[in-house]
């Protein structure tokens, strides 16, 4: 940890949000918390993270001109989605800090970077082969083994980009399914269950995490979090700040880990930002994970991180939101929606967090 | 309670919120999460309010044609201060329903009207007199006798617009200070504890309450609260709901009490939306009184208001504002900033919420 004296960014000043999704709604609102007032820039003018945003842009992520402008407007920027472009985020670094910054962007954003840097960093990931094209695939099936997963090496998220290949004559229709563009070759990991911890690093730092949760998905996507999971110890902690320190990290950096049957973790992904597995932090009793995000970028300290309940995070996902009367008269159950107008087949659409015990 | 069915407002429908300060700010931010979108009616664009918001309009209260188009954009509108004048809100209603209505604003407005309403609906009040005049003020001695507190019936608060007259010799000075408008006088209450309560009333007729809270004022402006406050029972809640079903009143009131020392409760006054001595309500593990009212004006249930803890609430008025460093790292603590550019004595710049124990 550095030293030197730094000062916090003051009230008032302008917080940039790239992407208009919920994640950015939930920033913002943690973001006016603390006194800061703030812009989004997202594609259209009525997205959700702009419903509750003190000032926004509208523009695709590869207008430079548009960016660059929306970069001076703002005293920090951060990003809500790691699929934007690196050219566009060193737009906005010409005119102001962009956290956390184009390195880890860059790095995540490749499945085989992302991967590569986590192996280098001396943490363990699942094993992967780069796959080009078919003689690449053939000597994954042999490295790795099957069952295998394949995947686009980009713009993957909730299951979208990736094929299981469970038998050598599937090699090829996997192949044509994922198209013509670069991919990588995951081992198939019997994983008794998943877990991921969100941690932070500061400008001076200082790094912490919340204790991890366990995630259930439903068709790829991530439907239940239970937090903190039960029976785990700092392994997952101190691999997330292994990262964060290796990538000169600022903000908060969702980290998700296959767990063996030894009670091994390897690494599954990172996201280089506030995460859904996260969301249960926000009625946890302590800072949540969007305020962390904002202090950690701004310069505060990131505060108190000890939960004091347990808390069972549900996503809505499409048309769970018709019907919400199961939750709204609840004991310690707290309705989060996104103010997203259409409803769409897995679509996240807002999460409940219950408060299951005292932690 | 109406028996009659209804449904609550769609999610992704506008609330119209008049008023720019930070009751409005947190307001937005709790219509937010439920799936609704915000427009904030204000005097100037950069209000805390407009900083959380959805869409913004810019106008004076007293300015009807945009007023009346700002209610044609809404889908329900609410106030978040109580001295907007009523034609202003006769002119919303005329395209959109206002909630609270006209009815509990134009009595409340004025000290003489709330207070004869307190009593007529079988409440006790603090005892009063209308004053006009010299005559009147005599009169008000005489009967309530001294010390008495002068106040004008219109347009004060945080102690603005009171005199407390001691002695029979400071009459006509007081008259004269508080200037040629309305007055009441109010005999001066020896009470032990000043404590309030947050309650709501929903479109169907519910009625919900926390428990009360304890006040600490400092040079009249509300320095804590304490919650919920010890040794307490339903008096309050009880006369609350009374206080609602008489007004016909939907969505959230806060209701101040004197307690006196045989624990006899009298009303000092009423506030007609979210109140400062409810935002303990935010880190109490509940659904908070900003959310309680959005669930009441839309027509929702009201839900869960057990807190799970006790909670101090610290205003930070004026220059307090300027070091938070005693409270960004300790456990438990929540920084609640409002976004107000310019400091000044006596302005309330936001406040911390301080988890005491488990309720």
């Amino acid at each position: 940890m550095t030293t030197k004296t730094h000062t916090s960014l003051p009230r008032g000043s302008v917080i940039g949000i790239v992407g208009g999704g919920q994640l950015g709604q939930m920033l913002a609102v943690a973001a006016t918390r603390l006194g800061y007032k703030t812009h989004v820039y997202a594609t259209c003018d009525d997205s959700p993270a702009r419903q509750a945003a003190s000032y926004g842009t509208v523009g695709s992520y590869e207008d430079i001109k548009t960016v660059s402008e929306f970069g001076r407007a703002c005293d920090v920027v951060t990003y809500e989605f790691e699929n934007i472009p690196v050219d566009t985020v060193s737009a906005i670094e010409s005119s102001c800090p962009v956290r956390p910054g184009i390195n880890p962007l860059s790095i995540i954003q490749d499945r085989l970077t992302e991967k590569s840097f986590i192996r280098d960093a001396g943490v363990s990931v699942t094993p992967f082969v780069n796959v080009m094209n078919e003689t690449d695939l053939s000597h994954a099936i042999d490295t790795l083994g099957l069952p295998l997963v394949l995947k686009t090496r980009r713009f993957g998220y909730d299951g979208k980009g990736q094929v299981i290949i469970k038998d050598v004559s599937e090699a090829s229709n996997a192949l044509e399914k994922l198209g013509p563009v670069p991919l990588i070759a995951e081992k198939f990991i019997q994983f008794t269950r998943e877990i991921s911890v969100v941690a932070a690093r500061g400008l001076t730092g200082e790094m912490k995490a919340y204790p991890p949760g366990e995630n259930l998905h439903e068709h790829h996507i991530l439907s239940r979090t239970i937090a903190p999971a039960e029976n785990t110890d700092l392994q997952a902690s101190d691999i997330a700040f292994k990262l964060l320190k290796s990538l000169d990290y600022v903000g908060v950096m969702g980290v998700e880990f296959f767990e063996l049957e030894d009670g091994t973790l390897i690494v599954n992904e990172i996201a280089p930002r506030v995460h859904n597995s996260g969301h249960w932090t926000q009625n946890a009793g302590c800072i949540d994970q969007f305020e962390l995000h904002i202090r950690a970028i701004t310069g505060l300290t990131l505060g108190d991180l000890i939960p004091k309940h347990s808390v069972e995070m549900i996503n809505l996902i499409g048309n769970d939101v018709s019907d919400l009367s199961g939750y709204t008269d609840q004991s310690g159950t707290f309705i989060h929606l996104y103010g997203k107008s259409e409803v769409r087949p897995g679509r996240k659409m807002g999460h409940i967090n219950r408060i299951i015990s005292d932690a």
